[in-house]
């Protein structure tokens, strides 16, 4: 079942560098982990601004908001889930 | 290069429906030849809505304007495009 | 699996009177169906607005679309849903 | 009476963290209490963010003012009360 | 029990004058017998503008709704209801 | 003269209690006053947020921003000011 | 007693020229008659829109909103009024 | 001096092609026109959407209104006008 | 040429009071020599907020900009600025 | 390839003025390497605000990315960036 989120990151100005830099790889390692599990099957760059759209492939909406909040960046991001059906023009 | 794009649908209500089925049909062969080019990568509905999600892949800004002008239903659409990026974490 | 979901009504002023009350008779009837059904779980009027709150559980995405889509009124409505999950402090 | 009450929750980032746990605990032992008491009807998570819908079942704006006022999280809390009537499709 | 309610009228340009008029002064009647019961507690116009804030008093969201859906404008208008308490600092 | 007045409330986090407390007796002496006095004609809570609706009667725009800008509370509030006629359907 | 008021117009696109033209008219000479009474203080074209922004003097709400609603393009209008007070770093 | 300046258009549904193609004929006539004179510097269409961005080198706010309420597709143009002025780091 | 500048004032609470005092006593001698000079006409409180509407009389935009942002309260402010042309019914 | 890219600056009240100054001034050399190389075609300053309209022209999304989110500023900008394309009535 497909999701598009929407995740807008903010940290903290006076947030250490140090800080910052251990959520920000710890984020990437639990991403990179959901991308080879098939569960966050799209993870796209919004041009010229610190967010991201996504989609997710999950089993319920209560397996999405686990993995979504579970996120290292989860305090620091403004998030917007739209839930996906199919097109009946698809031919995916 | 990628760009993500929600295109809502609205058709006015004194639309002859053979009319609207018309512009729905070459809606939908349209929006398939893109997909089998490989230009629309995916088209999804938004739930709820008659409105859709899709990821295209172009060349340029000119030829997407190209290819969403050319959409049948593109004087009923209210179109929104948002460019993408690679993202550091993604593994695509 | 549940869904919040706002359904906001404005028919054309210029509707037939017998036309509309037909719309309106086949969406209660169909209502109804998917309350007993179960599918549709709650459904509140919104005070002083023709409008609803509602509440559907349903097995996919795909499902909910194609329950609020098939709707007498859906033409006539602006539609946003809400993915909804177990809250932690929930007793239910 | 009914009312939905949609709830986005934001902590300072500088709080201490056993200062958060300690309001994070009870309000869900004051959630838990009204939910038993028949005020809390429904507590839904909104997939995605810290934030939840709830319907409450109460006498009057003013209790249920009381009751939301009192939430040890309301500081920290933007708070959308909708006023809910009987909707003349439910069958409830 | 208090609610303030914003009332935007906004009649169809094309709507017949004598039609208009026959509706406007069916609202007035309406709308003073409702202030003479005392459910129609403040009337206000909005300066500039077709529109009006009113208090009403009634005993639940469903009174409220009942008002408020009969008044011969309401295919015409864009409600929004704010339900209001008691506050602390007033002495009324 | 009427206007309507919507104030909205949000101390900093950080104000220490006893700073916090003082300036919201202080308001609410000033609030109180100012009723007495037949400037403040309505006071009502808004259901589930810091805020309230008012109705203030004064001779002018200068002084309902004397009295506005002299609450103790103002360099804390976002305060939105519609002024208010007399609505034709008004038996008042 | 000053007041801003914007004014935005939309005059729909299937109204007769001679009923426009005549409209306008109207609204330029009653428009330049308050001008010469001193009520209507300023007038400014906004740029690029068939808006203007206009100071009133008036000695009440209630003659502002006479004043206004009687614009002749009043039902074409939508209307925001701002009250004014005096600026203590103004040297009028 | 420079001022950017977004148009959306939009059409009327019903409008029959011949009016419409001849409103576009002139429009594109005339800004070619401006474009050569020098007015008009920059014209550029925002992709998927029936609006454009331009940047307009004029010597007034007033010539800038006289040339855009001249546009023969002003009557069904949205319009926001933006000043600008010299950026500290541009080289131009 | 007249520009319509709205300035939304808000300063940092923690702002020690001298400080703050100290920049609004220069923003005030500074408003009062640009009004002396012609270039600031008009100055008004926006009722019951930290806010004002000004009209500013300025041979260019550059000039206008370096006006505005050599405000001593430049980095606490909000502004917004609409040019402003001759309005055909103005008999100023 | 062209964008519109909108970019508002708020730097932290608190931020030392030298560290400001640094920023500001490594902004300004990037800001014109670009310019010169050809990437950054235009740069205006919004009258009144601290902010830009810019248009780059780039190969890709990915390039214009790598560049804007390498900005000095980047940490303290609100960036929206707008893809254009060719319009048909363009001399350019």
């Amino acid at each position: 079942m497909l999701f598009l989120v929407r995740m807008d990151v903010s940290l903290p100005h006076d947030m250490p560098p140090a800080v910052a830099d251990d959520i920000k790889s710890r984020e990437k390692a639990y991403a990179q982990d959901l991308q080879r599990s098939g569960k966050w099957v799209h993870l796209y760059r919004v041009v010229g601004e610190y967010a991201n759209y996504s989609v997710f492939d999950v089993e319920s909406n209560d397996e999405l908001h686990g993995l979504l909040s579970s996120l290292p960046l989860f305090p620091y991001m403004k998030i917007k889930v739209t839930p996906l059906a199919r097109h009946p023009s698809s031919i995916a």
